[in-house]
């Protein structure tokens, strides 16, 4: 839309409200929509409804709004947990289990950002950094020592980031023809002992319920 | 190159020989230079030197070629540990950790790759289908009941693809300004205590080690 042509003057402005938040949630649904490869600052400014230079006085670059989209995903993430257990109200592995939950849930839905997310900075995106705190205050609490926290931390995210692609699995991932199944006689018999979990969220592999589950709770044993 | 126009006659064969391995390893070459966005039917046939029918003569389609080249980067994976702790040589433990440290540099190398192979069946890739009936035939062997193996090497699995993505965090990653950090006091205790290991492969983020070390023992604890 041709700025130039819009007629100005009383009434309300010409166009939508622009704050960093708004920006924020528009890059995060046109992810959802189109995949992260189609993120770009003009894509995102036609989303918007405004012109480019509308978002460049809020953000310098594509930088500066992945942080931004860093900030808005990590920002749905559930914390309460964490802090219900730093309160002492919860045990810390029962805060851990469900905020990995829904770590894990938030980026089942949000799998082409898991790449980006899982190697980006946390500086200037006060939210994810928030989240990382309450982490740490909860490891603590359970007393692990400090040089092991950050270690967990990164172990239980790498976890669940690869969890969180096992949600969109076929169902039927390693099954192998009959025929060639002689030959693999423990793989077969593995995977005919696999049995699916309640089924979970619209879409997702029942499958990947138990590998879950198994996973959180051996990182979690000795807590 | 235009087949038409190229002489025929004596001599050599005028494209070079197109077997499914050679297919798999371009496909693979293909990959690791340009990323796993262009790799099409016509790019690699290119890349091959060969014509698009050249190929077709071996796979039907894409679908089929992500088959192959799963089955070449599985290949890469050092399964030889599995096999030593089955003939009962190491223990159990030992090899699984061997095992997922092969498989964690192997993705390291084609992260690319993770969110395409992590839902892949593994119809039609033996050697992929070799792999998961060594590591199912490793956690038989130490006694893990058959309804717990597939879990378990699916949560190993989705630990491993998460941590091919933190070997490429930049390692800062979890920096706080100091003028923020004082909201921050868990963070910044935790990250001044994390200490990165010892340097691993070129460009990779020294700060992995620990994680990756910390997570397997866990999951790996009561074996």
């Amino acid at each position: 839309m041709n700025k130039t042509r819009r007629p100005r003057g009383r009434g309300r402005p010409a166009q939508p409200a622009v704050t960093r938040d708004t920006i924020a949630a528009a890059a995060l649904e046109l992810t959802l929509e189109s995949g992260y490869d189609k993120l770009t600052m003009s894509a995102l400014a036609r989303h918007v409804g405004v012109a480019p230079s509308a978002l460049y006085n809020h953000i310098a670059n594509k930088a500066e709004l992945l942080v931004l989209l860093q900030d808005a995903v990590m920002g749905l993430v559930d914390t309460e947990p964490l802090l219900r257990a730093t309160r002492g109200e919860i045990s810390v592995a029962d805060a851990l289990r469900a905020w990995a939950r829904s770590y894990r849930d938030v980026f089942a839905e949000h799998t082409p950002l898991v790449q980006v997310i899982a190697t980006l900075p946390v500086a200037g995106a006060p939210r994810t950094q928030e989240m990382y705190d309450a982490v740490a205050a909860a490891l603590f609490h359970a007393g692990v020592p400090a040089h092991q926290v950050m270690p967990r931390v990164v172990a239980m995210e790498s976890f669940i980031y690869g969890s969180a692609f096992d949600t969109h699995a076929p169902a039927h991932i390693f099954e192998v023809p009959a025929e060639g199944s002689q030959e693999l006689p423990e793989l077969r018999r593995a995977t005919e002992a696999f049995k699916p979990g309640a089924a979970g969220a619209a879409g997702s592999n029942p499958y990947a319920e138990e590998p879950f589950t198994v996973g959180l709770d051996l990182l979690l044993a000795d807590l």
